[in-house]
């Protein structure tokens, strides 16, 4: 425990340099599509799609074979490697690989101080969200759900609870010393997209194929991708040398918990949470399955920010105002676990 | 250290194109949303949506606010700046950035190309696609249309038109010499999402706000994208320094064709055209477009790549197996306009 204080005291403080000025020098980038399956549609009537934009009318027949349910990867080697093993970024159900990246007020996020530190890094879009792509529905997927602004602002406490959404900005009541840029609420909307009913097993495949692919490695995984990267960690336990949990919304399979009895983990929470049924309740059950973990043998460790005296966080501590100093903090736990030099 | 020499064995292997470069030194990347508008839901009833991983229905209340129509745009500043002004990349419809990134067989794409010859770069995914994200339907969009895998394989001249199809690979008929890397076919579709039925003015709103910020430039538009670039370089000529249309499916305003007279355009055409009733018409309807243009004053230059002894080439030129011979070609026109230091 406490090596927590001193990475707040001493770790976090030498953590925030002016990376935008530095050049980054890479070995390599580029991206991959892995995973997914081809499905067939058969039996469907022939329609007519009319253009809204003032295009002929075109038949289509639906029928035929799609491609689905596949992740899509970008991955940065920077020329001078300093992590041991790639880190993996896996994003939160309706966001994507851009939630690590620049933040919606356009300041340096966690894929560009990770690269400036060293580490491959590779940045995901999970099975149906961003240039993931998605598929005929409801075959694939199930059915999209779009949050409003309203839901999306209280969801990722942003806003202090129920009733704090308001469409003028001047009127809305955010979370007493919020660290999220609540001026650039809009520019972060714009990078949400829907979350799916029924996405759960292809993620968990298609990210296990990810593993197969690119690891040994570390995972940050935040939110809902918390609970899936359990789950591939409990199936591929030998390939993750840290699984780092932002608020993630689940446990793993409570009937494998020793599996990752090997597996150095740590959890991150922000602000807030106490007064938050919902994510009250969401880390009530990690931290029981954490415990799981533990009576199997196994360790954790939990940053709790605001008990850390870093106050003020999001659900989207990666793009907060402090995003730099919860990225130190991850960083020094990742070196104190030998996977950086 | 086993550990350390898989990522070793891996990096070697998987991660490094064949085609591996020099570093590449960026004095900055990062992303950025921008455009779109508001909307707002009402009257629409409260549902059940029910979970098919499991979880438990909840009740879901579509009415509200929600952020959509924005582009998503990634951008790579090389330190070492050749480049005179910024270079975009507008990708077709159904397609996103990705489609100038890695090649669907792990090929460098013409992303790295262009990063490695000095230009600042700026991959963007069109309104509703990839991490342009989309939101509620028929609301915003219209409607999304899937290609079957039969329709991508022929529309994109990879497969010898109609019937040349088939779910086994063996037995589809590719074009004769094609240059497309047919064996990733399969990559490749992991790469494609739906097209939409009503996204063009938002898709030219969001792109004229994107020329307002990051221009003047140098565009480089793909399929639908070109007549998108027609349209916005007709608003913003002086912010266009070159625009290169790669197989563009249609011009512009033929009532402003010469606001283009200032804009150095270039066209760029695969293989197999003539045989194919669809891209032929695209082609005429576009030099008619160009010749409106020259009847003006302007000019526009014409790269038929089968006439100039490069055979084989598909609509997916900057996938294809001389995809880099390609980007060659529009690098030297490029430098001919002065563009290139």
């Amino acid at each position: 425990m406490l090596f927590r204080w001193s990475a707040v005291l001493f770790g976090a403080a030498v953590a925030v340099p002016a990376l935008a000025q530095e050049p980054l020098s890479l070995r390599d980038l580029g991206s991959l599509s892995i995973g997914g399956r081809t499905i067939e549609l058969s039996g469907k009537p022939v329609r007519e799609v009319k253009s809204g934009d003032g295009g002929a009318a075109v038949k289509l027949d639906p029928n035929g074979q799609y491609q689905v349910e596949q992740l899509y990867v970008q991955f940065y080697l920077p020329k001078d490697r300093h992590g041991t093993v790639p880190l993996l970024f896996w994003p939160d159900a309706g966001l994507t690989g851009q939630s690590f990246e620049t933040t919606p007020d356009g300041r340096t996020g966690w894929q560009a101080y990770f690269l400036h530190r060293g580490w491959d890094v590779y940045l995901s879009d999970p099975v149906g969200q961003g240039r993931a792509g998605w598929g005929p529905v409801p075959e694939t997927g199930g059915e999209p759900v779009f949050a409003t602004l309203a839901a999306s602002f209280e969801r990722y406490r942003i806003g202090a609870g129920p009733g704090s959404w308001d469409s003028d900005p001047l009127k809305r009541k955010l979370q007493p010393g919020t660290q999220f840029p609540a001026d650039a609420f809009a520019a972060f909307a714009r990078e949400t997209g829907p979350r799916w009913t029924a996405t759960g097993a292809a993620t968990f495949a298609a990210y296990t194929a990810l593993v197969d692919k690119v690891c040994p490695c570390a995972i940050l995984a935040h939110g809902d991708a918390g609970a899936t990267a359990f789950r591939v960690a409990q199936t591929r336990p030998d390939k993750i040398r840290a699984l780092v949990a932002i608020e993630p919304t689940g446990g793993g399979d409570p009937d494998k918990a020793a599996a990752l009895k090997g597996v150095p983990l740590l959890l991150v929470y922000g602000d807030f949470i106490d007064k938050d049924a919902l994510w009250s309740q969401a880390r009530a059950a990690v931290v029981a399955f954490a415990q799981q973990i533990r009576d199997a043998g196994g360790t954790r460790e939990v940053i709790d920010l605001p008990k850390s005296g870093v106050l003020g966080n999001s659900h989207l501590m990666m793009m907060d105002n402090n995003n730099l100093q919860v990225a130190g903090l991850i960083q020094d736990w990742l070196a104190e676990r030998g996977l950086y030099q």
